[in-house]
Parts: structure tokens; sequence; C-alpha cells
């Protein structure tokens, strides 16, 4: 049987089956980050990402770009749990024949995100490839009573993205912001129930959030942002690397974060009982089932 | 001008001169592992290496030893620092039509050294690629007074190695065990000046000491232990993927060390002033000057 057969989360699955973790690791796989004892105030948190020639960029993706996506997703993952990103390491695999000026931009694409979030890039390894490939590693830190994973949304709760949905693949998976300002507006001054970052498309990400807390969920098409490259709802509801963040308040945390009438959170639903499962409210008012999915790599 | 032209020591030079970093980073790229403040009696290790298929292992590797390799080689940086492992990332990129128990082995080599030495796998990324990929991040941890470097090797240190070198293309580098309890008997024991991996071989590791201690050093011949795989001195003194230890200690410390007569830890040499340069001393007791080269990535 091939991993295409049961997919990226499938062969996921199997893998964490075999995992066992000692009482120092607060979270393990399965959450944006890894979250790990650290200090009395603080936690660890912990991601890795990797992308790869003709699959997360193209051969024709300008070499700034390419460093500053890397970046760019582990600092949204760590967002995605209410941290702050402190350090990085970078592993790098280059064709021989890349030029030096190239690998520096690369690098340099890498070095201006990491200045604007004040990340510390402390080493990394060099190797050779045929595909360029950059996978990094970031640590970050997060107060103990900041911290947010995907396991705690509840029955009630008013579901939010920080902005507008699909269509990413035309330019803004390799441009974003990631939402480390808001993220941290966020925890400081709300009681987060469960966050997520959409990279995987928005139905397949809120699954993991509904599938960890088991809840169900009602989504309203008319809500839903839709960014200016979307094709349509579909796209805004299953293409990946948004890189916007999901999470959820409850009705009282919501109606607070509301009165501020910040547009960049914007409500598009609401989490139900568990065997509500997951449905959509369409323009004609209509309730459908909707089926969990989108972006896999195999 | 390609990356080919100035070689991975040269390309990194480049990055690394472009790098600030602020003071909680103890010591940044540069040496087997990044160190981070963490507690009053510790610090953070941190270290990551790329493994890629054709070449750091072939098709015809088998899954459970990949797996191995990508963790060993981490274990081995942590060592080489005077600290323990203590949890691990991976980001593994494979094949769509990569069945699914070959990937399974990949994961439980990981997994049965990561039991081995009481490390936590805590999560990682799955991508796809043409070509097999796994990048590890490891995490450990080093009481302060216990920390090495490459930095503090002294004139008048002798050098010593873990074990025999060379040849270890042929078997070796799949399957070595990374010197981590010796690595922990010479900090508890022994004040170590400077150590370092062989990785990329013993004059080119031995390089970064020099450098990086403003020393030089003269070896003997007869003294470098050669493996049961190795063509001849050459090979013990150029090729990579040995994973032992090369260590100074001063000379009462070597002594001591001496006097416990243990094998497995062979002097080779001793440290001389910058301006000696490095030389080695033949069978025939000729001296003659060594130039620092060995394996390049590109």
């Amino acid at each position: 049987m091939l991993i295409s057969k049961i997919g990226e989360f499938g062969l996921l699955e199997r893998f964490r089956k075999l995992i066992t973790t000692d009482a120092s690791v607060i979270k393990g796989s399965g959450d944006d980050c890894a979250v790990l004892k650290f200090d009395r105030q603080h936690y660890l948190l912990w991601t890795c990402d990797m992308i790869v020639e003709d699959i997360d960029f193209t051969s024709h993706t300008g070499p700034l770009l390419i460093g500053r996506k890397a970046v760019a997703i582990s600092v949204s993952d760590i967002a995605a749990c209410g941290g702050v990103p402190r350090y990085l390491l970078a592993s790098l695999a280059l064709p021989k024949e890349t030029p030096v000026s190239f690998s520096e931009r690369i690098f340099q694409g890498m070095l201006d995100i990491a200045k604007k979030y004040k990340i510390n890039i402390v080493g990394g390894d060099l190797s050779k490839a045929e595909k360029i490939t950059l996978d990094v590693s970031m640590l970050g830190q997060v107060e103990k009573k900041n911290l947010v994973l995907r396991n705690k949304a509840c029955p009630g709760d008013v579901i939010f993205v920080t902005g507008a949905l699909g269509g990413s693949i035309k330019g803004k998976h390799l441009n974003f912001t990631p939402r480390l300002k808001e993220a941290r507006f966020l925890v400081k001054n709300f009681k987060v129930n469960a966050m997520i970052d959409i990279s995987d498309g928005l139905l397949q990400d809120l699954g993991h959030i509904l599938e960890q807390s088991r809840v169900g969920a009602r989504l309203y098409a008319d809500l839903i942002p839709q960014g200016p490259q979307a094709k349509d709802l579909n796209d805004a509801l299953y293409s990946g690397e948004d890189f916007e963040l999901l999470f959820t308040l409850s009705k009282d945390q919501a109606e607070k974060l509301l009165a501020k009438h910040l547009a960049i959170f914007q409500p598009i639903g609401e989490i139900r009982e568990e065997n509500f499962a997951l449905r959509l409210v369409d323009k004609a008012n209509r309730e459908r089932l909707l089926k969990i999915k989108g972006f896999r790599h195999f």
C-alpha cells in the first residue's frame, strides 16, 4: 500500500501511535507547535516546516521569497499557539550549480523577516540536493496562561478568522504576513479556547479543532471572507496556505471582541456539539453537511 | 559565481557575517550546536541535520538505517558539546509512491534510537519530494560547567579521538554509535578544552578547532587509529562521517585520562601555537605541513 492511499494525515496518525513522551512534554505532535516545560512562567514552543522546490515554490520564485516563506510559516505556527518566536535553525539543501548570489538572497529573505520579528538565527546545516529544500526549525516562548491549543473549543463558541481566504496560490502563499500581532493581541486580552493557523484549507484545519475538541460546527457562507484572488466559496473553504488564524471564543468573549469593531477579526460560524458534525448554511439559508477535506501532500 | 566555487564553508561564512544575535544566545552558528540560555544550571543545546537520498544514503539503504542515521548525527552533535539529547522534531519529505511500510520503517528507525537515548519525539512535518529527505532538529541540555565548544584548545593540549577513522562509507556512516556515553564521561570527569564530532573528516574538523581556538597542531601518523575499512592513512585523515569525537585536554588532564587505560580514547597529537599551522610526523619521523581539507557538499 502506498502513502498516497492513506494520505498525509493517515501516515501521521500511524507515526503518532508509536510515540511515547515523558512528563516534560506538555504537548507532543498534533498541534501547531510542540510545547515543552521551560521556566516558572513560560513554555517553550517548537515547530519545523520544510519547503521544497516544485511543491511549495517553483524554479521561478524569487529567492528572497523562498527564504521569507520558510520563516513565515513557522512564525505563523508559533502565533497559533499564542507565543512569540525567538530563535531559528535552518537546514538548506541546494543544487551544486546554484549561484552564490541566489543562495545569499534566500538567506537574506530569511534574515529580513527574522529581523522584523526579532528572531535570532542561531545556525543550521548546508547540504547538496537536486531540488532546493529549506527546513526551518523555530523556538518560541509563551506565557503559560496564554498557551492556546486546538482542543478546548466548546459548543456555543463563536468561530473567527483573521482575514480573507482562498486564492493564496496566486501569490499570498509567498508574501503573507503571519498573524503574530493579532494572536498576541488575542491571547493578552481574551480567553481564546482554540486556535490554529490555516495552512491546509479552512475546512481541514477547522476539522483539526473539531476532532481534538470533540465538537461540531456550523459555518455561514455569507460570513466567510473571500480573498480578492479566490475563485469562489469552495476555494475559500478548501484551498491551502492562507496562513490566517482560525480561533474560537466563548459568546461573552466574542461580544467583547466584536464590540471593538476590528475588521480583521471576522466571525464565520459557531461551535456545536460533536454529533452536529460540520454544516454550512448557504446563501439561500439552506443547511448542508460538509466533508472535511483540504490540501494533502499525498 | 557558483556555490561549488566557494564551497560549503565559504558559503556558510558569507551567511554568518550577516547574522546578529541578542544576549540570550550564548553561541550561535559555527559550532556543533547552538547554545541558548535556559535555567540557572543549564544551557539549551540545539542542532539540525538534513540527510538526502543519493547524497547521504542510497535508494538501496534500509529504511530503519535512514531514520537511525538522521537521529544519530544530531545525538553526536549534542554529545560534542558535552550535553544530553532530550527532544526531537523531524521533517520528512517522501515521494508520493513510497510504500506505507517503508515510511513506517524510517520512522521506526528514528524511534528505536530515540528510545535508546531517552529522546522524546515531539512532532514534525510531512512533505512530498522526489527524493527522500529527512531533517532532524534536536534539543538537548548541558550543565553550564560542562559545556564544551571548539574554541578553547591551548598550545600543549593533547589531542584525542574516540575511535578508528576512515572507510565509514563502507557502512559505519549508517550504523555508528554516537559517542554520547564517552562525551558525558569526559565532561563529568575532566576539563575538556575543545571538542567536535568528526563529520567531515579528521583534518577538516580539527581545522575548525584550530581556527576557532587560534592554534596549530602536530599529529603523529603512527598514532592515528585506522578503521578496518579504511584504505590508508589519507582515508583516515580526510574521509567524512566517522562521527568519532575529537577533543583536547591539558597535559595534566591527559595524563589522568591515559592512566585509566581506556582503549577508546586515543591520543593522536598535540596542540601548538597558531603559526605552527598543522603538521604531520610520518612513520619515518619526517614532519610535513598538511592542508586542511575534507568532505564538502559542494
